[in-house]
């Protein structure tokens, strides 16, 4: 089983790697990290660098398409190689895995219209205005495509994607292998019952430019062809 | 803030990466990914590689030293050089922060004895005998140690401890950005709730030479020096 995740400046890195470390674990998955180009893909943060070791074009197709998001999401929208590569792979992919605002990735691929999706809960009035339904879940299926919410959802949804190809025994192994039995030390059942002001710091991040200062900051490593 | 994040061949990389999610967006938060020797560091699966970008040597002290596990864990048990340098860390550090299996590395580094420590639900009688008080939590604090359950109870015990450094506003800021509000498809309370059966799948796989298979298993990528 072919899984393909794609990477691309400024990913969130828990993003790619908390549905990785589910699907990584399937029978006979046998994973690859692609990019644009081959090389060590630089993060939000700007420490921490994936190795991307497969480009677009040595990529014909896949079982599983994975697309995470990040703040480096908002240039792939009108990216047109990486959109060109996400029709072309979900054309023939088995499944289609969007996490956070890499849904809204493939809703600027053109691939969403007309599907029921989730995602990160302020990307969601973007993946809607590309035709998509959006609804508020953790993660949710739509035939082939299955979705999730914010970073730490593309654990939750991997596990429950893990459960549909797998069958759940498997699928409760790679969780107890994982040791998911979340607990967090506060907890809200959404992101919907976040106080305003936590929602507020939040909006002034936003406001303040991270993706900007992200783009202005260089990557604390070099970045040689891989 | 200085955060070290040690990686070494075999690592897990959701072990390293849940705990960075959060800590990396503490205030004046700097992360550094340091290993023995600086270049693409693969992971347990050796689909992934992740960029160590700084040496032991270039390390002098820090704020937050974290330590994850992995597979690799089991040679740095015995690996002088990384032991001297959790050693050093450690002994100025305002937090040492394990997770999983990197627990282990810790009590083998001799800075556990007598400390009460968690760590995956596995490795609790090995992480005793280096004279440790193992209890099965899903993450714990002993004076300036906080130590998590495996691999994806890094995300609960960094959310712990960012409360710890930066107050509950701030945690739960961090915890709205990577939407933490686990929803796993199904759900155990904690590993010693699982079925024996699923136990003993992960058993056989161990028993089956997991580490073996993996250090006999070249990485998809190559290493170059960073």
């Amino acid at each position: 089983m072919r899984i393909t995740v794609l990477l691309f400046d400024g990913f969130t890195m828990l993003d790619a790697v908390g549905g990785y470390a589910v699907l990584g674990w399937l029978p006979d998955a046998e994973v690859e990290f692609v990019a644009e180009t081959k090389t060590v893909i630089a993060d939000d943060l700007r420490s921490g660098g994936m190795a991307a070791w497969r480009d677009y074009s040595e990529v014909e197709k896949t079982d599983i398409l994975y697309v995470p998001g990040g703040p480096g999401g908002r240039p792939q929208l009108t990216n047109e190689a990486t959109l060109a590569f996400i029709r072309r792979l979900h054309e023939t992919s088995t499944w289609t895995f969007g996490v956070c605002n890499g849904v809204e990735i493939l809703a600027a691929a053109g691939i969403l219209k007309g599907r029921t999706v989730t995602t990160n809960y302020y990307a969601r009035e973007s993946v809607a205005s590309f035709g998509a339904n959006v609804v508020p879940a953790r993660y949710h299926r739509d035939g082939k495509i299955v979705t999730t919410a914010g970073v730490s959802a593309g654990i939750d949804g991997a596990l429950f994607l893990a459960r549909l190809i797998a069958g759940e025994e498997i699928a409760k192994t790679i969780q107890l292998g994982i040791e998911y039995y979340p607990h967090p030390p506060f907890s809200y059942a959404s992101p919907d019952d976040v106080p305003e002001s936590i929602h507020n710091t939040i909006r002034a991040a936003e406001e303040t430019g991270l993706l900007e200062q992200m783009e202005t900051t260089q990557p604390c490593f070099p970045q040689p062809s891989l």
